[in-house]
């Protein structure tokens, strides 16, 4: 049994208390908030507690799921927290990952602790996929697809324009640029011709639905490079019809092994909700990061460095009987 | 750099000796053959060498990747040949693994040596996906679809039946029942909902094919549970048109983390030659039995034992930037 603690009670927090439930080897000890705990209002039995008592609970958990933001909250407490428990989490700011993983690995090596940063799917799984891709196939080249879902970065950049009340952003990959990548024939794909960005907008009283449509297809970074189409809305429509957070994405390599031969691999998510995929991807490594801790293991790890057995309950000769 | 020795030289040694060129930092120091060395024309430079002066390679080589198959060649070759070398193999009957797992082990464990076991694709990536499509989606169903490719079993299944010259069968997944398993909604499939079966022959000078096409489709095991479809064609028809060995397949995860929210995970090959693409599976792994043996570990492994990074060239620093 693995004690588990959840520091953040946000859509990934939720998720992870959902996740451990469907798994009767580990055990939510805590939820720990930097609110007040009494206004927390939690789906299941466990003790809410405020962040400023955490210390307490060395002895009580194994692990600590780390689940806030990667833009302030992240780069923060991982180092902070892996220096008094093992920890996990889901830091996805891809440039700073590896700034990220030099804090994190020192301050789990002084507290002796194992971290494990940045897990879900992407980065997460589909790294991983990545990876494979590339050492199997190394004549080749690789695709990521993103969608269709929504993005929470895009849909805030919408929400910052004057005159914005509220919107939502899907990113929807181009079937023509996926079945292109799929042919095995390795094209040159821009990124206007794998993404289109679908926003759903409504608009403040009074506002110029045409000010607003210009400044969104012409915002640099998030808008400009891609066919984007922009829907306006009635707040009633986008609570009822927009209010999921679904997403996924294809990770695709394709190669060859020798003139002519062609090889096509493809990794692909549907998710119905983001944050709550990824948080059942942070709670199998979770019982990751106890096992290799209990190993006497320390320091920090990613996806790379973790056997797959670890992820699961069953021991190697009941995985090896009944899955490989 | 890691210096690699095939034993032997069919359709996989050959696949193994092509992929090691696509690496520079695998060596291939020597092909192994039970065969006259003399009478054996090889596609590189290597030196080939007679099986039974292989005892002389045991300070010359890094890892021994073992070609055979797995019907009586492997259950004899991997365990005798782990107590001289790093070796891994392809050994790929399910039912026997748990056996195969024991006698290496022991055997690896005898000469301090690591010997990875049942590496390919299935066994192997596919066995990785069930693997992570259970831990992150406990609550959830398998599905695995093989093809459209060339069942050698099955073709060899052909070429029994009396009155048969050539033959090839093509395993091909039902599409109806590939998008029931997409779908989300956890459909229970039979065996013959899921793939159909279509073979190819030539028949010998005055054969009655009524006859052959009844012993067909009633083989049991074989073709009896599933639609087969059964093509007589001329022996140049067969061989300019079904002499490749494509494979290929998908692996479904499909499950809920809470009530109404589904995700479907999935990862499919489409593979020009499964051979080329088995030997490239090898490849990577042996990268990894070296690195392992380096570290002093010994034993047996599967494709759940081994960590990512071992797989690449790239050390962590280099995949975390450029692949997480």
């Amino acid at each position: 049994m693995s004690r588990i603690g959840i520091l953040g009670y946000g859509n990934l927090g939720r998720g992870v208390e959902n996740a451990i439930n469907l798994n009767d080897d580990l055990e939510l000890c805590a939820i720990f908030t930097r609110r007040n705990p009494a206004d927390l209002k939690v789906n299941s039995n466990t003790p809410v507690v405020s962040v400023k008592e955490i210390e307490n609970w060395k002895d009580k958990i194994d692990v600590l799921i780390l689940c806030g933001g990667s833009a302030t909250d992240l780069p923060e407490q991982t180092p902070k927290y892996a220096k008094l428990f093992n920890v996990i989490d889901s830091f996805d700011t891809h440039a700073r990952i590896p700034e990220h993983f030099k804090n994190v690995d020192s301050a789990a090596k002084e507290g002796g602790n194992i971290a494990i940063i940045s897990i879900g799917w992407d980065p997460g799984l589909f790294s991983l996929n990545r990876l494979l891709g590339n050492v199997i196939l190394p004549d080749g080249k690789d695709y990521t697809f993103w969608g269709k879902g929504v993005s929470q970065g895009h849909s805030d950049a919408l929400r910052r324009i004057p005159g914005v009340k509220n919107a939502k952003q899907y990113t929807v990959p181009v079937q023509a640029a996926l079945d292109a990548a799929r042919s095995g024939k390795n094209p040159e794909l821009t990124t206007r011709q794998k993404h289109t960005r679908e926003c759903f907008v409504v608009l403040e009283d009074g506002a110029d639905a045409k000010k607003v449509e210009e400044a969104i297809v012409t915002m640099p970074n998030y808008f400009a490079d891609y066919d984007t189409t922009v829907n306006f809305i009635s707040e009633e429509e986008l609570i009822k019809n927009h209010s999921g957070i679904p997403h996924g994405g294809f990770v695709l390599r394709s190669g060859k092994t020798s003139d002519g031969t062609n090889h096509v691999i493809e990794y692909s998510l549907k998710l119905d909700s983001n944050p709550e995929f990824t948080s059942s991807v942070l709670v199998a490594y979770a019982r990751a990061a106890h096992r290799l801790s209990k190993e006497g293991q320390s320091g920090c790890k990613t996806i790379f460095d973790i056997a797959p057995a670890y992820l699961s309950s069953k021991n190697g000769e009941e995985l090896r009987a009944t899955m490989l």
